[in-house]
């Protein structure tokens, strides 16, 4: 019997034998606006799965690091384990969800420059904006860390943004994780899929990500493959 | 006839005989959450005009200019014209409000140091917390400009907490407006009053300020004469 860590709304982590690393389990259960509206979509767990580490290979290629080590079933991975930073760093370079309300903007401007966003990640206070201040006060990270968090979403999304691009899609809005090593280091966890990214396609600018569930905007599973199958992965036949 | 040039929720503005020079009249109404609570209340026009007046050349004689002329008339003062940056710079000392919900503390905890929140000024959007991306996109503020609001706001809230604490009174947030004048110096604008400060008395912590109004807990105008009189103003008889 596998012994779990804990259970979130899209993954279950698991420990393992070695102790500097755990199974990521990922669910077919999709929730919005934190927690109010919820559903089972069979197969989203294996999509993410798959994108995720797709991704995250692909990150790695062009020398950005993160806590994934392999895939090792359709809807498992095995990741290093970190002290995750309760923030959610969130990348945007196009109006859309919050971002469009705050502003009083409508969905689909593209941004001067990309914009970072640090949401405190607190499902009891349902994820509030926090200004560096409200970091500082809190210790949820110094100032010098926040730079780092700042200055690898930024590099991800260049990379991200150029390589969805080269598959005919744009990439909106993102959200990252960030935790801490045994040493102490910075490292990109969690996961990158069409749960924690705004993915457009090029052309059509047709939703390809959660926004599909959070919207009745159709089949989520069917943007989820595209997403895959543009990514290069396994098809569902 | 004077003629008017803008109507708030708090204040009405004229022209004057002076291109740079605006009149400013304190009405006595009472709003509150973005407009939706509201109410005519006697005297309280009055008391935050001669508040504002007493606060602002206080400050002058600490060194820190604001468009400030001269009160002259129960409910009147002449300002200059500034052209108001829009935004709310918000300094706290201590939990209190929107802060207190944000971060998840009960009211009353004092801050490691104080936290400076900049809110866009804009009552259709519901005056929505901005972050400095948030500004520099929507092209409010400069960077530089921020840093000068940032700073003012620090140095005006160190001038403001030791004037308060002396009259048993602590100043555990405020809200200021700044705008340029002619020449495109950044003064502080405005008004600073029980309606845009949260001051509780120092030893038995009784809100003395706009909170009596939004939290139904007596007498608003009672509040205010009480800051009036520690300040050294006129009471009423
Ligand atoms: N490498 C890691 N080590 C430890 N925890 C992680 C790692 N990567 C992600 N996590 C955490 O595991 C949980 C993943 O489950 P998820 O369903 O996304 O949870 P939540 O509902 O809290 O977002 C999250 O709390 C996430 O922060
Ligand atoms: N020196 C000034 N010159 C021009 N406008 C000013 C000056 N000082 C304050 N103001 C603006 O005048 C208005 C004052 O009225 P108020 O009732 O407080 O308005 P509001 O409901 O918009 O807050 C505000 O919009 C404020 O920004
Ligand atoms: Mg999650
Ligand atoms: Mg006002």
């Amino acid at each position: 019997m596998r012994e779990q860590l804990y259970e979130g709304k899209a993954k279950r982590i698991y420990r393992t034998d070695d102790e500097h690393v755990v199974l990521v389990e990922y669910k077919d259960s999709a929730t919005a606006f934190n927690g109010e509206k919820k559903a089972e979509i069979t197969g989203k767990g294996r999509l993410n799965n798959e994108i995720t580490s797709l991704l995250f290979l692909m990150l790695k290629e062009k020398g950005i690091e993160s806590h994934f080590i392999k895939r090792i079933s359709e809807t498992e991975q095995l990741v290093k384990k970190v002290k995750i930073i309760p923030l959610e760093v969130v990348v945007r370079n196009v109006t859309a969800g919050t971002l469009a309300k705050r502003l009083g903007i409508e969905e689909g401007r593209e941004l001067s420059t990309p914009i970072v966003e640090f949401y405190f990640k607190n499902d009891e206070l349902g994820d509030p904006l926090f200004t560096v201040d409200h970091i500082l006060e809190m210790k949820l990270a110094s100032s010098e860390e926040l730079n780092t968090l700042r200055q690898k979403g930024l590099e991800i999304n260049q990379v991200l943004t150029s390589y969805f691009s080269e598959l005919g899609i744009r990439l909106i809005d993102f959200k990252l994780e960030f935790g801490k090593d045994e040493t102490g280091a910075i490292l990109l966890a969690d996961e990158i899929s069409p749960d924690t990214c705004r993915l457009w396609d090029s052309v059509t600018n047709e939703k390809l990500d959660k926004d599909i569930f959070r919207r009745d905007l159709g089949s989520l599973t069917e943007g989820y493959e595209t997403i895959l199958k543009r990514l290069g992965g396994h098809q569902n036949v």
